[in-house]
């Protein structure tokens, strides 16, 4: 895998990069917003390309419930069955089993579970969660891996890291796409002791890239950067390193300055959907009665077809009207909003003017 | 108000003519798509203008509650506030006042009810009607009329005729937009000699085009059209002839033959909510277990973005995960095929090849 340092942040231990994939090269740090049914929600692919998205997450376990793996192979991958024509990664789906499935139960085989849609009976272990992920057609794919909760005590999470990475070593043997990059996950929780023994043995795998998971599940912030400052020195610094499930774009330029370089989250699609948009001058909530009249765009001088083409009393209208258009605008400014910051944080990582854009 | 009669079909007294408006000339026989609350349910207006769409049909009583008159009237009328630039009708509030609002009483000066969505006192009389239609700046406005439910006796389809014909009277006394064609609306239920009474007074008082309404109210097909034969004749045939509410494409092809010149439905949107399609080939259902690995567009040949972009087995992926994506796509679709029909019509009408297209 072809990952390349473009530049490095002389104040902190950020950098830039180019890391290629099948589908294209993603400029790092990169944002990936969340498509996990093979959709980000409520935007049309292309809609989601323009906002300046260069990659995407789907979710193995979703996808491997409902359409099905077969549905999505007989089409020739999910960028073909989605229409998206750029980079796509595909999380293994663990923490999905552990969060969403009934009756799990998980063993070294990997997890038996009951699908949350219709209970059907179903075991994900290590060879099968690389084939979906193989079917699926992502660039990137990992490991299955066992998320623990937060708080969880150290026994646990000590019997937990040997499981995942037991389940690390099959999933390296059972991958042999070579058009695709596997993460390896780091996982221990907030102990930095099993973190470190975490990240050693995952390096020792070897990975073309390494994640580090667990974070962002309810522990303070403060314990949240005392991990990675723990794990990220024993990460590979010619690899890529991914936080999952992180975050607002605070925790996204606190941990770039960290020397990460990949991020996911729910939050510019999921706030859209509950109305509340991320701009420069703060938070804005849609439903607020002061914007009832309100004929300026969300945000001044944003370039998104939401900001672009309607004011915030018409989007307030269809929002308090529940119609889907509303969503669809919104998820597309906090989109763009993120791109932009992201945007941003590339162009101070290499010295440029602030504001450069996609 | 012009209105060019363009060519008359020799089997038939149908006829496709040019209907002039402040935003722009109409093509008839046309189809007006349901856009009641200032959008057309899902859809971003250029993307309906895409489908081919020429005028939308917005609700006075909807807007009138919310957002608020005064909000749409700040953005300088509805196309500016939805950002559509193609004529806009706005239907009265009559038929939704007698459908959704509770503890309506209908008396000589309008209908006082309670609002559905926040039980607020209103009264809506043929003069507010015309306000409110002004300041949304319809190209095309409609009377307030009393619709009567089928069946209805004729004795009170008698008195509510009366009444519908002084609203007619004030509702032209009041219009004073020379911008704004205003519509006058037949009544008179099933009752042929109420009907023949509602269209000779209607023409009387005298309208830029001429409503008949109260139809596809669940009567037999063959009294809608009985209905049709008595009053169509009584209109004048220089003025655009507009059967509310209906229907299907057979419905419309039967209409047109009878020289109607304009329609508006529910139904092209409305099914594409509920995964109804409609194809050359019949009904498609979105979510019919047969189209799981179905890698074909919903109709061979269709140019809407759904058939372009979409297969059949990832459209019902995204509806069976109730992704708004779908009601989207399937909604463009239906329109495109509503607007294929109505373009084939006027074709066939003017003598021309069929198929012809937007």
């Amino acid at each position: 895998m072809r990952f390349e340092i473009t530049a490095t942040d002389p104040h902190s231990r950020a950098r830039a990069g180019k890391l290629y994939t099948a589908h294209g090269v993603l400029e790092t740090p990169v944002f990936i917003p969340s498509a996990s049914l093979a959709t980000v929600r409520g935007c049309a692919p292309q809609e989601v390309a323009q906002a300046g998205v260069q990659i995407i997450a789907c979710n193995a376990y979703h996808l491997w419930l409902r359409p099905g793996v077969e549905v999505i192979a007989k089409a020739g991958g999910v960028h073909r069955f989605m229409g998206w024509k750029r980079p796509m990664l595909s999380d293994s789906g663990g923490f999905q089993v552990l969060s969403l499935a009934a009756a799990r139960e998980v063993s070294e085989e990997g997890v038996r579970f009951r699908s949350h849609l219709d209970g059907s009976q179903r075991t994900l272990t290590p060879e099968t969660c690389m084939a979906i992920q193989n079917a699926l057609g992502a660039d990137i794919a990992m490991i299955l891996d066992e998320c623990c909760p937060y708080p969880c005590d150290h026994e646990y999470t000590a019997r937990s890291l040997g499981l995942t990475l037991d389940w690390a070593r099959r999933c390296k043997a059972a991958h042999t796409n070579p058009h695709q990059h596997l993460f390896g996950i780091v996982q221990g929780g907030v102990h930095l002791d099993l973190r470190r023994h975490s990240a050693e043995e995952t390096v020792r795998i070897g990975f073309a890239g390494y994640a580090i998971g667990g974070l962002s599940v309810g522990e303070p912030r403060e314990q949240m950067l005392e991990v990675l400052e723990a794990v990220l020195p024993l990460l590979p610094a010619d690899r890529p390193r991914y936080v999952m499930g992180v975050g607002t774009p605070d925790d996204i330029a606190a941990c770039a300055r960290l020397g990460v370089d990949v991020f996911d989250c729910v939050l510019p699609t999921r706030n859209a959907r509950h109305g509340s948009l991320f701009t420069q001058q703060g938070v804005v909530k849609i439903k607020h009665a002061g914007l009832r009249e309100d004929l300026g765009p969300i945000e001044a001088g944003c370039d998104c077809p939401a900001c672009q083409g309607y004011s915030r009393a018409y989007l307030r209208h269809l929002w308090l009207a529940k119609e889907t258009l509303a969503t669809r605008l919104l998820t597309l400014h906090n989109l763009r909003y993120y791109e932009r910051f992201m945007s941003d944080l590339r162009a101070a990582i290499a010295g440029e003017e602030g504001g450069a854009d996609d």
